[in-house]
């Protein structure tokens, strides 16, 4: 258990096991966010011995971080909802208990997607008016970032769920990313109201009038171009799109490598502009609580970054401004 | 009406008037595909002034091409169905009767892609055990291409329908793209079996054991590294995955003007390796007749590409090929 937050900064808590390197990764890039703000701490949740051994490498003895020793771990296999609740002195579940209890301020972790949305889910319990979650991730253009929701936290959705992910949406890109007047479109294979499945149609219907700075159905082949501030869709097509994107980024570094242009210029430099760890990590909308969720192949700096945006949505107080705007005129 | 096809050459009929530039781009693009290959012949459909016009322009007065005179049009934003029902003298719909009828041996039009559908399915009619049929496009990667259908013939889909396609695709994959062993991989949110929408998790059940080369679900973050050959998925999906990735053409355009690199190395060259118009246009697969799909964008070279890939399939015979593995063991 962390001392408690009788400070005026925010403590992020952060699953030091997670990601695909562990402590090697997430004790670095804790410790550096600390080292660019000091108006933030942070509690390290994982086996003592291993994140004291990175904080001492770090030389950051002198940092405001705890260490909440946990012996318990959850392999990215496992099915979410039962590791959350046989696995209690897992990182992950420890520090959502201690975020529901106020010890912390937010959770963040680059470990399982699906275990920080059950837990999530299973400790803090959802906001009132929002019936599901929604992992809402900035994409990155060569002009400014959209926000992209649901990414990921659902597989199937209704139309009154892509509602309230909208208003979510448009209140982090108001309040986080300091967009004044948001717009928000409708992922669709079509820009026409009629085009698409049952779910889009109605969608579509229900935010028009209802939304504020709807602009209609958006395709994807504009994404990149940067139309919109907000994108909203299922979890399905969400998750599909993100990873096409990203799978973009795997195919710019190889190209890199394979044509050239990789130092100064090229595709080195749009890869540079396109990185994703800049970004920092997804917040999971909806939920009663402020939750980060990085890729599970998080480097120092995204890492650095997941913590950054954990302190910001809560000096900003996302959270209550998300609940105010749920189910207003459902 | 064309004279018939006597000749041991396949005739391709293309509409002249159709894409975002009518015959002053379809016509240089058929007139182009002669001049590269003279086991081929066309038929252009469209207004007889204007084609000859182009024909004319294009010094092209001694290849064999047929003008088949049309009076009518389709406009982009027309209902598919009824303008095929009330436009009896559109350039597709003349097209695809003539086909039909046998006089032609392939349609390819870069117009509303709807409309081509419609009529196709009003007109050819589908293949036996083809229930919808499917748009296959070709997407050109670093290394080699691969097949993803359906592209947008259809919004929602049936488990059964996305066997349906990978049986098609895998063959298009062998006879067309001289893919020795197509591999076969449904397009999902993960690799595990169990994950994804009710669509996707029954379409595995039922291609595991039954479709030959299935390798599983394929995320889509790996398609752009070429991982298989053949990616199914149902036509929403398809629609916004193709949408997305042609996005990144765009956005690729846009970069190389933005942060150079535009003529040698960098974005430029990348453009040039993923230049969708040299793969020419989409297929329609599952009905009893052999249609291409351009993009409205289509450029002269596309245009081209169209049209040698309607030779190209009439000459392999891939509809005969196709209907000889619909409904195998159902």
């Amino acid at each position: 258990m962390v001392a408690g937050n009788d400070s005026a900064y925010p403590i992020v808590a952060l699953d030091a096991m997670g990601g695909d390197f562990g402590p090697s990764v997430v004790v670095p890039g804790g410790v550096a966010a600390l080292r660019e703000r000091d108006d933030l701490r942070l509690a390290l949740y994982g086996d003592r011995d291993a994140v004291a051994a990175e904080i001492a490498k770090a030389g950051a003895g002198d940092l405001p971080i705890d260490i909440v020793h946990c012996s318990q771990d959850i392999a990215m296999g496992e099915s979410p909802a039962s590791a959350v609740r046989n696995r209690p002195d897992a990182p992950i579940v420890r520090a959502m208990r201690d975020h529901k209890e106020g010890l912390v301020d937010a959770v963040a972790s680059a470990g399982s997607t699906g275990a920080m949305v059950a837990a999530s889910l299973m400790l803090l319990g959802r906001l009132p008016g929002a019936s599901r979650p929604a992992i809402a991730t900035v994409i990155p253009t060569l002009e400014r970032p959209f926000l992209l929701l649901d990414a990921g936290a659902n597989v199937q959705n209704t139309p009154g769920q892509l509602l309230a992910f909208a208003r979510m949406g448009r209140v982090y890109s108001h309040v986080i990313l300091d967009v004044p007047e948001p717009r928000v479109g409708l992922l669709n294979i079509g820009e026409e109201p009629s085009k698409g499945t049952e779910l889009t149609v109605e969608a579509n219907r229900l935010m028009t009038g209802k939304l504020e700075g709807f602009v209609g159905n958006v395709e994807s082949r504009g994404l990149m171009l940067g139309t919109v501030d907000v994108v909203v869709t299922d979890g399905f097509t969400g998750n599909m799109t993100l990873k096409t994107i990203e799978g973009f980024g795997a195919f710019l570094q190889r190209a890199a490598g394979m044509i050239g242009g990789g130092s100064e210029g090229g595709a080195g430099e749009l890869l540079k502009r396109m990185d994703y760890a800049a970004t920092g990590g997804a917040l999971l909308l909806g939920v009663a609580g402020s939750v980060i969720i990085s890729h599970g192949s998080s480097s120092v700096r995204a890492v650095t970054n997941a913590v950054l945006a954990g302190r910001r949505l809560v000096s900003r107080g996302l959270t209550d401004k998300i609940a105010a705007v749920l189910g207003e005129d459902d």
